[in-house]
């Protein structure tokens, strides 16, 4: 019998990230677990940065998840969950959003919870998410780190700023876990967590491991 | 290199339910991946049915989480979540509750949820939790099985029932998924979607699924 | 000088819709005010029912939008508000939602408001959309009239249904003024006051009253 | 047949507000729309500063809507909207109050919206009302001019503190619309809106527009 | 050295009701303590039933609470709380209302309560007055007696419906505490409380006790 | 007939603190009202500082109420109401915690409240604990003075601290009234009031005074 497959898809084109992500999966794929596989929305722009970016993958989302009748559970690899609705329309099987999970597994650890964003124009788009969600109570802060995606994938000073932005979460805000509010930025959780001394959450990881425990205790 | 451990309390002394714990979970024990384990506080009462029980034990399980310096992380596996915040006190590591887990879990996959409680008295309990937690704006409903503990583990018409309960709260509250409010009815979980037709969330799978990403991402 | 225009986008491609919007609009077209001018997005589906319909048409919409750049203010005509934050990130004009203004205008005549729902599958979209406006307060309920948007377009019975749905809102939930919750039911609106004794707003003809006021007053 | 008629009520007795209530709302006069009609309470206060000031002119607003068989809707034009709900008991036709409009006609054009208050002390009785309306979770914040209505009425530098103040609600408090908070600073919003590059919502123009809509679309 | 003051202000006419009032409020007048005095407005209404009632009183009861430089603190007696903000403001001795002390004693003996209001019609005015308090999470539900002012005073089956309204809030609603809307109920109180089991609590009683802690830990 | 006795327990151990309790209930000690009697929970910490502080006085709270069938009501007199739930389980007369007391008697006085905590680490279960009673949405803030209980107990300093936290409470935070987080800082009460000049609560002040209500108006 083959392993069921947990399909992650980054819905931006830039297979750098894809590849990131699969590299900070890598300790959720347990030889006896599902395989767990992250893709590329080839038809996705480099970057979502913003409403347009994310608005411009949605059908394109669906397409793939309707496609595909093989996978046990999807995770939609964008802080923005585009398309999630939409996705879940299209397929009984569990389709998870990183924004959710990021925020749902924070409130897990900590009483409230702050983000960091990568620019000040999601803030408000995130806003919005969560006030759909219902959870704006737990909330205390979302702070940008003002840089695009791309000096976060590789600059040099991103941890350092990450770093900064987090302890004015804790410190000023009140947050007692911090979210990473992109795709991107695993490699840097551990040491932005010890630099904290509070719960650092990369919602990739958060949504996969959501997804492994529907697949495991096989949702329907 | 020994695996780490997942320690899952089942804060009533009844072993049989502990071992229907460990029962539940087999499926997120991974060769490779952290060792679950299940032990029963044994100055637990047989059952937590009232407010005294959930009380009487929060200084135990303390004193559990305190004096256990190898767990990476623990669950504890009663749906009135005792003792949460004075064992997060008392570690760094990751101290995880079913309640909260379950219903968070169960806000990845439906817009609102519902939740199948034991008995009527625990639903002002659990109501409190719910406005504590700041949840309140996405549940659909809560409704008793009104069986008591030990019904609901051995009963022939537990299944039964607790279908009639769920289709009430997925036809009239409008629960888009079910979050099962007790430890021991694990192996009702599947059955239970099946007929409902809408995730089923075990709250103890949904916490120690939760502990397992926690703690393969070096939770600190 | 010409008027300034505001324009009246059908994201459903059928005309007979756009029409019955034009129509229904006319006692907003004043001699030496706005133009309104309804067109229909022939890209759109035949009708708006499912999530994958109201997706659908964002990226069309916004492309709409950004390519207009004569109109003083658009207004998108579908209850379920499709595109309204990316066509606002395409263009500093208003563009203004009929969901959004049905309901905020619905709130200017009473303590609290009832939404007549065509299909019941739309109500999960509904409310997710009203949390994330943050309007769950005042809502006292929605309901389907259960018919789909073709029958509610022709049938003899729909007012009847109407009215039936009505009094639900008003006797069962409470509602002190009804939203009817669909870009084409405008010429129901009049009887269906009358009968229930409380106030009922046209979405569509909330939404161009917004848009005349912000073009007159100049919205920069 | 004559043309209906809105009437605005200005409930304090200073007829140079109403005069500028007039001039403000020409532009919703329509040769073939409702009749505007700008009228003074006489008995009203000289202004409306303290809760006394607004209660005081409750009763006689009351008389002013009862004894008014001719018009077709009522505004009233104080942005503490007094007596709103006693004149809705005395009248079947609309009635509305400029806070209430002005902040859900800022809803449609943004995520969060501020006020500009004219005195500190308004600030509370203010956040009081729009705790009953519901509303609290889309306010970014509501600053003062700490300036008398006297003083915003005639003084020189009304416009520059106004942007000063709508500055600190948009960059500060995160505001993406902002609502004047009185009925006599009409003649700053464009200038202001101008300024800040976000909608600015002068409330008289919201509740009017809203009133044209109400009559036109032959509210009953 | 006299003893301090509080004046109970009924206000409406209805002498009746304010002997009524005295009764009920006996036992908090302790030999070395406040003295509790009940005044009836001459200028109010014969009984507060609409809304006009409610603010016909609204300025009366503002002059009689400025002119009274003697009681050390006020309490009005209507469920409607009529003036209370333009009293506080009239005075910086402690002004206190029924329906909020009645509901927030409401909460010191239960998580959730219930109100048994006079009228149907009452009822909109009091969710308002909730939404403004900022208590809705709290409340289970709010049933009407369906009778008048008058009937409840006099009437034989007032307690017998009180009881039957009172079962249907605990049992249907999930009511943990009951407040009788109204302040000519007192003489029910006990009975009811015994027939439901559950708390059950005078406004006026309530107000008064607090107005009675205020005195005696000499607010200033 | 003897008098009611009012039982308010101190369930920390220093009985200084306890005679303290004595000494500020005083003036609620009426020669024909009921009996107010403190008494220190002997096996309680010497302060309650910590979570585990305030979960380990539970049980025995519970067991003195029990085992107390002379009381006609209960007070727990510490900040965090340890037990209240779990008290009143076990008695059907009226157990009141002095947070949830002190905070509901704030509310009687003014629209908005702050806290002044002892500690910063006690601001997080007070959050917890506002969330859980539904009030958050009347808080303007909470501040710590960061001493020990020992040090505001003892120290010279504590009311000028008291009074600046308070002033930022007011004039930075917004807060119409004070609550004084803790049971033993009644003698600062009024001259912290004189300073600030808003209301400032006691909580165990309050919470008796609504004990002496409950008794009075025989609460069954």
């Amino acid at each position: 019998m083959p392993r069921p497959r947990i399909m992650v898809i980054n819905p931006n084109s830039n297979h750098v990230v894809t590849a990131g992500l699969a590299e900070a999966l890598k300790r959720l794929s347990f030889a006896d677990g599902p395989e767990i596989v992250c893709e590329t929305l080839t038809e996705g722009p480099y970057g979502i940065e913003s409403q347009a970016d994310a608005e411009s993958v949605v059908m394109p989302l669906r397409r793939t998840v309707a496609g595909d009748n093989e996978s046990a559970a999807f995770v939609i690899a964008c802080y923005s969950d585009p398309g999630l609705h939409v996705c879940r329309e299209a397929t009984t099987r569990p389709v998870l959003g990183i924004a959710e999970c990021g925020v749902l597994t924070a409130l897990t650890r900590a009483e409230t919870f702050g983000v960091i964003a990568i620019a000040q124009r999601s803030i408000r788009r995130h806003m919005r998410y969560l006030r759909q969600m219902g959870l704006m109570d737990r909330l205390a802060g979302e702070r940008p780190l003002d840089m695009s995606v791309a000096e976060t994938a590789s600059g040099e000073g991103t941890l350092a700023k990450m770093i900064t932005v987090g302890r004015a979460l804790k410190e000023e805000d009140g947050a007692g876990a911090v979210v990473m509010g992109c795709a991107g930025m695993a490699r840097h959780r551990k040491p932005l967590e010890d630099a904290l001394g509070i719960p650092v959450i990369d919602p990739t990881q958060a949504a996969v491991t959501m997804a492994l425990g529907a697949v495991q205790f096989g949702a329907s």
